[in-house]
């Protein structure tokens, strides 16, 4: 199979009509809207085991992508692909074919177009998305005295990589392979966060990031973090809570916001997500636990030592 | 070195202030623009040899992605870079750093940002431009009747890979390791050309896509092609007209015109870009040559066992 016929049997179909078959795809903004962009490389054996089934690797690395839109405030525009492929399996190219359909089409995300070449198994995707020119969440828009908050739960997708003979649809399981970017709670946030992060390589490292990034610090209470409930019953709350701190992959959305508390929690209602205040901004830089010393810990790093899913 | 000091040390410095540091980077179109947005990896050993200088090869994947660009008549935005690197070599990143400020900067074509890994060296560049709305040349405009033109020389670059051991420094060698994208002419063409492609994989292949998606032919006299000088001194008038017609890596425009001959050559003149009529558009499908057989040439094809620089 030559590469043209790889990407007009498996690729084009997934790629709006439009876009086909051109040296660029072409988007439009509404009037009035800037431009996001971000491009993450997720590689086999790294960012996930070796030997996944290919729709779960294709839907976990668009969620994956898409959380960085959420985490400004985008709404998504599409997706490329740049897929490096070690051999040519049909059956496993089908398969990832309909992860990508299927995922695209869950995220509104449709793959826009891409590149095939021989190598070690990558998805390089790159996501687009619009919002209104000025209203980004950024990491640096927060301030000492207002409350943190995160979606959803907490540990889950690290607690699934514990049990990793466990059958990939298990709910404990489908929350490493399935995450579900917070694309609507993020757009819903601009003007009532001040700062926002997707959580990708655990509370403390991200948290760590938006603190820097608003010369400030955090003071967090580990009794008030959403615990997944499977890692509470499978590994106990202890386990359960220090990766509810410093476990990655669960896609979850971090901010500070000084409006009421209430008012952010009409809103997770409205969602149907779960919104929990977790602590507050302070003056002091660092992210510290209430009644803790708080773990050494760095965060995801390719190179150099650390976490490796 | 961790993941986030090498990004800190060898990439933050090349990012503007304002997109470091997010989750996404933001760009801002004109009014009435609309975005062109384009991905290719580039993989050691396969896109360009192994061993090159980091600089070089940091360079020729920013002139080659930016051609997609210029083959929409798209003004550059900026860029996002996926690298996979074997290992950490400071001096080797050192030089690739210098290598993505020059390019990025001599293209305008910031970069916004991305992400590193390890694995066997490749550079994954996603490019952004914008363009006046529904004004794209595309690829499937072009009418029988029309004359082809293409830009500068072909087969330079072709010709500079039969001489693996020739100093990079040679201009013979620059024509492979320096293309210069054509995104002035491409932005000139809009209104001018009615289709237009990039010369990536040679014009043999690149022709036959915008004749495949214009849905007609094309009948090329080789003796007007544009030789490259250096290819047709060392290699001889029958081999560097071959490298012509079936070598890639060019990064000229072949384009489709309809307007006088005269008006694209003061064009031509006006951006000091040499732009020769090589033929013209058929009814009938399929690229000819006139006075001879056309050669058999599938293009550049990274499964299947065609070509490899």
């Amino acid at each position: 199979m030559t590469e043209f016929e790889l990407i007009e049997r498996y690729f084009n179909p997934l790629i709006p009509p439009a876009q086909r078959g051109e040296d660029c795809a072409l988007l439009d903004l509404a009037p009035g809207e800037e431009l996001a962009v971000s491009t993450d490389a997720m590689v086999a054996g790294r960012h996930f085991p070796e030997g996944a089934a290919a729709d779960l690797v294709a839907r976990r690395a668009l969620a994956g992508s898409a959380s960085d839109l959420a985490a400004m405030g985008a709404r998504p525009l599409g997706c490329t692909l740049a897929l490096t492929l070690p051999e040519i399996d049909p059956s496993w190219l089908a398969q990832l074919s309909r992860g990508l359909a299927r995922g695209t089409s869950e995220l509104k995300l449709p793959l826009l177009g891409g590149d095939t070449t021989r190598g070690p198994l990558t998805l390089t995707l790159t996501v687009l998305g619009a919002l209104p020119r000025g209203q980004a969440l950024r990491r640096g828009g927060g301030r000492p005295g207002e409350s943190v908050w995160v979606s959803g739960s907490l540990g889950g997708a690290a607690a699934a990589l514990e049990f990793p003979t466990m059958a990939p649809d298990e709910p404990l399981q489908q929350r490493y392979w399935l995450p579900a970017p917070r694309l609507e709670l993020g757009q819903a946030l601009r003007g009532l966060a001040t700062a926002a992060i997707d959580l990708s390589d655990g509370l403390l490292a991200d948290l760590g990031h938006l603190c820097r990034a608003s010369g400030c610090g955090a003071l967090i209470d580990p009794l008030r973090l959403p615990l997944h409930a499977q890692a509470l019953e499978r590994l106990g709350e202890d386990r359960a809570r220090a990766l509810a701190l410093s476990g990655g992959d669960d896609y979850e959305l971090c901010f500070a916001s000084g409006v009421p508390a209430g008012q952010i929690e009409a809103l997770g209602r409205r969602l149907g997500v779960a919104l929990h205040r977790i602590g507050e901004l302070v003056a002091e830089p660092g992210v510290s636990l209430v009644g803790a010393e708080t773990p050494r810990h760095t965060g995801y790093q390719h190179f150099g030592g650390g976490r490796e899913p």
